[in-house]
């Protein structure tokens, strides 16, 4: 189904920007996993708007509610839902997309879908607000994954073309993924935030937008995971990837870079290390041969559009009219939601990286 | 499961590279479709090895024998499964992958994930050999789009850092994608291809490898077709792309280089043409917006590392013996697997394609 | 997923007896379908309990809040969640089950399962409440099916060896469907409710309970729907029916009384009717051949077993202490709970018919 | 997928009674596991036609060719797929079909599902032939279960009214099932077969068919694997058995007759045996409460309509002119198949088991 994920671990997303509540259901956790709030709300709240001046000024009162699933704060085994209201809607702002589709938004092909049904008040169940509910997912399973010793973290490794340097594949340590994990904006050398703000402020003051990239890492699963061909760990996280609004691209390792080298260069070799454990001297693979996992850094990269939303006209149709029109997006928006996305990247990883422990027998039914 | 993939057009692949044959089964194909045997053995010579001195030099004897799923050349509705018997096969160049794995290849994660029990022999089911099924998949799928004017094709886009000139996104013509699609080597200019022949000539001498990318059109396909979030369409064709051996990195549209855009560059103006249908002046989306397509082109990036098999000595480590060692693979391999890669890009694109007009309603039981 | 259910029509519920709320998600409904919400409050007022001495005096108050999905009661296409806050909890009834499970309920089998962290607390996601968001999501799936002419309704056919007369096979009518599923328990033959009604009492006076068999039909569905093997339509009613608690038994047509007749009998002759339609002169099938509707009316049974809560003491198990017990299980129960699930069969029929139509091209992704 | 059953393990059959060949492709079966040829040959020649004047006459030559997933007669974690290919085949016994479908065969409803374009001869893809395959399958996953103490076995309980004595719930003996599921014709009571044998020549000698029930057990299974609702025991077990061609019904443990049972009846008590073990006094559950397994015998039953090909004269459609007609149907068939089902249910039930094991992480991914 297009808003669930997950053949063991499922997450349902529902809701739309506007709507009553947004939530998500997940099925298939492991019970007995005690799940700590203060953990989860401050991934929340790295991904919440209004903290900052690269992101919209609009705030979100995004506490969950959690109605079921949960005993004590621990898993019973049992669907886990847990639902946000939504409070802060200003619907009037939306009034005139039914007409004019927003160049860059699901607006028209959201009309073609749905025949005009669609809820188009702030996206409707295009919204990126519905990251917030995928954010409490990813938190949950976070947690039951550093219990097995596997961390998540991530940073924005580009902006506008200004670049952050990149994870060392082979050496991306718990300390750094645990410092990125926590911040809002993370990046791994200082001084390339400074830059990229630049360059997000140059945007909003020309009422534009820029995009970028997040590299995201995952140390600590083990060799052995995944499957051949369709089933392979790149297709699973591509597929949960590819759900966050606004990624154009997924790569991993090498990546596209691949393409560029020789095998030579890109082949990794392996090597006993000190410890009698099997681990390679490069990581181009980025932990990940034929569709299974080495045990080295699983890691990749996402790539994000530039924020639709502009404050600039823009050419478009009248469909009712239809004629061609012009139209200005009012409202408050994001010039760069990179920022905003790196917890959410990490947040599908966390789910992708618990499917995975579950599609490869790895995770009991019970902590 | 890991070797099928889809919902609706469901694709099982089994077989290795030495086992006594390889195959495909099609579920879920439309009853009365005619299924010219030309027209899929032309597509299965364009993966055939042993062409071109950019290829390896052995011969396979591809042609395929349907068991079942077509009466009189039409499709029955039933499964189609066809085999293709393994006859070419030299056994003994494999045999000191069990001790000591190569490089860049599945066979170290394949020991973890089988336990040691997997067929090494050729790599066994993660050969590249078990593209040749999916190539006959996806050209039964590709007749089937064909009636519906739906056209699939691709080009070398690049081979170590040699470019091919890219898709127009916008005019991307049938006429264009007819040609390339019935090519061994197809690019877009002429002189482009002489020089990615270059390098692979290099690197062949050199005993080394390299990669490349892979751009391929879907044109034709109607607007409002796909799903929101993790049903999208980028989500549907990353799931199957991954899937092809040596795929790195997965884009769509602008993709990687979105990144780098401003809004006001990459959204793409809608218009009324004369017609009275709706296009966009640019096509940075690639024809999808919020996961559901515009009715512009579809157009995708498939990155590809450099084979793994090399000439050149190689560390890796002793399995058995629990150290580490040096490992030369002997055999017949290609310098470059991208012009072969073609077609299977294609074919890929030729089955997602098919699912999304099944999944979108759009494709009826009956032809 | 164990509590989702359906493809192209995903019902996913969630919640227990003692959570905050219970709930259902409903993913790929069509867009622009209205949603009668006093429809759909009749159909769970059938289900509720309190009603009559044959049912717990225990009272719900089962109002469904709409968080997403709908929009001025027409369906988006978006997921459509719809929760019900537990308000009535009395919690302290259920203190002893984690010591002294329950015969004939999921206490110890969820133990197992769940390693003892699953949420006890009036049976939790195994309660029989949960059957309220599954009527939910099969009044909306209902009037679906009633804009296409189709119509689902069942009768209590057998308490405790009390019988109601059947459905007439070939001639079973709208109207009479449409007269029983409105009923609280729900019979052709009128007598033979008092009959049922009399062993229920019979049932709650001695502190025991009955069980009994549910008749259900569906008119107006097309012929040629549905898939052969694994795929067809009586695997599909009996994976959603088999997901009602206390349902032990689902047959088709003549069923298990089809292992008693002769082909000669069985075999049900098609004709053509006097406007050029085909039919069969008997129904023996049920509507289905080879797993695909004849268009005729699909009849099929459900038996449930006796309630299992009873207020005599029974033998079992003291889990902590490792031996054995006695329990007696205290509350308001059902003595027979078959007039109750009358309703949550016709709403499992409801949604198995949407997902039948879905997977078979015939329910447009629009209204 | 229709012709595709299971998640962790997935069977996909392919073929027709008279196509090239027919086969089942086996995914995600563990590596490492020997599977005996002999064993393999044994439970498909219990299904085999002709051995007795029960059955039909013709012979058919099953034997399958294995043509990858195992290596040295092992599983190697890759798809094994095995044909048997087609070679008694008298198609002309079958032209008339297309004009007269067969009262109580799929000729009909395939012909409005698949347009007139499936193949009819010999019944095609539903035809009682593609039991052979399904056979194969479960004959390597019983070598499996066999591994672990599970043991599968089967009885045909009654035909035309004629019963043999059921298994007794608590103490179905690993002895007995290994006794039946050697057995052609299995039955517990000798006597019983005498008199279904005089009913099933009986009906032959007439030009009729006769119906039955096979009820079979599965023993050794752990207690907790399985699931609450939707992705329960029952479910799981009920979606691939109504795969078997005529199965009307499937019921568990007491089943149908649990309807006419009191709760105080009904509930199987808990007690703790010598050992410490938990069982239950009596088994009307047939070993699943909630979904879930109890640890006691896993019982059920399946109900098959008679053969719908008889020699008496039918009355049906002739589709082309457009009026009724007559049809005798000639050829060699089975007056009774429910001996030859017995098998086949039991590899159904194999199939499932390891299913179940599979998606409660009981099974390990190497043997």
């Amino acid at each position: 189904m297009s808003s669930s994920w997950g053949e063991r671990i499922q997450i349902s997303l529902f809701g739309g920007s506007h709507t009553e509540a947004i939530g998500v259901n997940i099925d298939g956790l492991p019970a007995g996993e005690a799940i700590d709030e203060g953990q989860v709300l401050a991934q929340m709240a790295r991904r919440a708007p209004g903290q900052d001046p690269t992101a919209t000024s609009r705030r979100e009162a995004d506490t969950p509610r959690v109605l079921c699933g949960l005993l004590d704060g621990v898993t019973t085994g049992a669907p886990l839902c847990a639902i946000i209201e939504n409070t802060n809607t200003r619907s009037k702002d939306y009034e005139s997309l039914r007409r004019l589709p927003r160049p860059g938004h699901a607006d028209y092909t959201a009309f073609l879908r749905y025949g005009g049904h669609n809820d188009i008040r702030g996206g409707g169940h295009f919204s990126g607000r519905l990251t917030a509910p995928l954010v409490y997912a990813g938190a949950v399973c976070r947690q039951i994954l550093a219990r097995k010793g596997i961390t998540v973290g991530s940073h924005v490794a580009a902006i506008a073309g200004e670049a952050d340097e990149g994870f060392h594949p082979v050496k991306v340590s718990e300390e750094l993924l645990n410092r990125l994990n926590r911040e809002y904006f993370p990046v791994i050398e200082s001084t390339a935030q400074e830059k990229m703000r630049a360059k997000i402020e140059e945007a909003r003051l020309d009422g534009d937008s820029v995009g970028g990239i997040v590299e995201c890492a995952v140390i600590g699963l083990p060799g052995g995971a995944g499957n051949p061909m369709f089933d392979g760990v790149e297709n699973l996280f591509a597929s949960i990837l590819f759900g966050i609004p606004a990624v154009k691209g997924v790569d991993f390792g090498a990546g596209f870079a691949a393409a560029y080298l020789k095998g030579s260069q890109n082949n990794d070799p392996f090597y006993y290390d000190g410890g009698g454990c099997v681990r390679t001297r490069t990581n181009y693979a980025g932990g990940i041969l034929g569709g299974i996992t080495t045990g080295m850094p699983l890691v990749f990269q996402a790539a994000f559009k530039p924020t639709p939303s502009i404050s600039k006209e823009q050419d478009t149709i009248n469909l009712p009219a239809h004629e061609n029109g012009k139209l200005t997006v009012t409202g408050r928006h994001d010039p760069c939601i990179v920022p905003r996305a790196a917890p959410v990247v990490e947040a599908a990883a966390c789910i992708a990286a618990l499917e995975l422990l579950a599609q490869s027998g790895l995770l009991s039914r019970q902590a």
